[in-house]
């Protein structure tokens, strides 16, 4: 299993007039810290790109619990539990600055070739990287 | 069960890098119609807030199977298949100008009461209108 | 000169806390008003990229007057003042439903091949539907 | 004068199909940077608020030179040229991790009271901790 934890700001503009972070944001709060997982292990996702791999999502799964406000310094925990394989399922979970469970998410990338548009297996550099932590 | 499809139209800065729509755009797209399907049996979201009941989201579930483009003209479907009580499921349907599926989502929703901030009851407005669709 | 209204639906993610649209969501607007003010004339903007014209913005400057709101029915006007040239400069204005004023805003968008990534002239389809405004 | 350099990552979601970061996200990079200006001497937005004073954006004007691409490491520049009053006028610039100028904005917020809704001076804290830059 693998596990990380990213920290950001609540802007301004991500919340809604309920005064909350709106639920359609959080999307966003999850590819960032997918990004810097990513980084941490020396893998970029913008290279895996160059290279011709892209990474869409094909499910996404959020449980709210509570809401975030402008301003909070969230934790967003990333975790792989099972190697990827011709798919990758990222399980998501947000604390904000007092530890309270905000929310949690499941989803599900896949590996595509940008040339054929088809599903490929994740690349040699990827799939390196993470081994070490599934055996 | 009440169904309703609002058309909308894919904005240029709702598409990503990918030359499609960002996954995390989709739920504004679900909101739009849940809005606009509430006006369709004259009721109106934001009259709901001014009589003290909001309606945050409580889990999104999304299924992506192909994507919508700059300029694409989609159709939204909402569908209600039980009658709300203290929390309302809303499923969605996303198909483009060809009648392809791109999404299908389900969405639940709960009442509370912005005095309180607990969960309340459907207003009985709301549940009158709906009633006739469920009997 | 060249007008053009179009209408749009204030979303609910499209609030901020202060309970009224973010300052940086009219860019959005404005796009799509300009891409419904070309469809009036029988341009389509995603058409002049598939041709390997892009029309990326230079220069906004908005001055913003009154706020709208959750479920506002916008009307955003779309005005070139003059023929476009290696620069196209659209005004735009935004009335609420009750014909508020509620910004107004210049944008300067240039025509640039997608091929070079320079400057381009507009292209002939462009110029032929837009010059009878300006004669 | 008044300067601080704050650093951001590009999110995905934040590009466009032009393959660049969408003009209409930079007001949201601008904000998130004057939050962190007032947070490194000692203020926050956040704390203004609760105590019932609110800055909306009344002219923002930005001048774009060069595109910011996903995962880039921007440096946005906040800068406050004349001691705030009833408005303040913050100046950003953004550099990515090369040094280039990307764009350049003028913003011009102003101190509005949340229980009156009419302009108000600056708060005392406010003025005090910046009033030593502009001597």
């Amino acid at each position: 299993m693998f596990c990380y934890n990213h920290k950001l700001r609540v802007r301004y503009g991500e919340t809604d007039k309920m005064g909350v972070v709106y639920h359609g944001i959080y999307p966003l709060y999850y590819e960032e810290a997918r990004t810097e997982m990513l980084r941490s292990v020396g893998l970029s996702y913008a290279e895996l790109e160059r290279q011709g791999v892209m990474m869409p999502v094909r499910e996404m799964h959020v449980k709210y619990t509570a809401p975030a406000h402008y301003d909070d310094l969230l934790t967003v925990c990333v975790e792989i539990r099972q190697m990827p394989g011709a798919r990758a399922v990222f399980h998501h979970r947000i604390q904000n600055q007092e530890g309270k469970l905000l929310n949690e998410a499941e989803l599900t990338l896949v590996f595509v070739s940008m040339a054929t548009g088809s599903p490929c297996r994740a690349p040699q550099a990827f799939t390196d990287v993470l081994k070490p932590y599934f055996d």
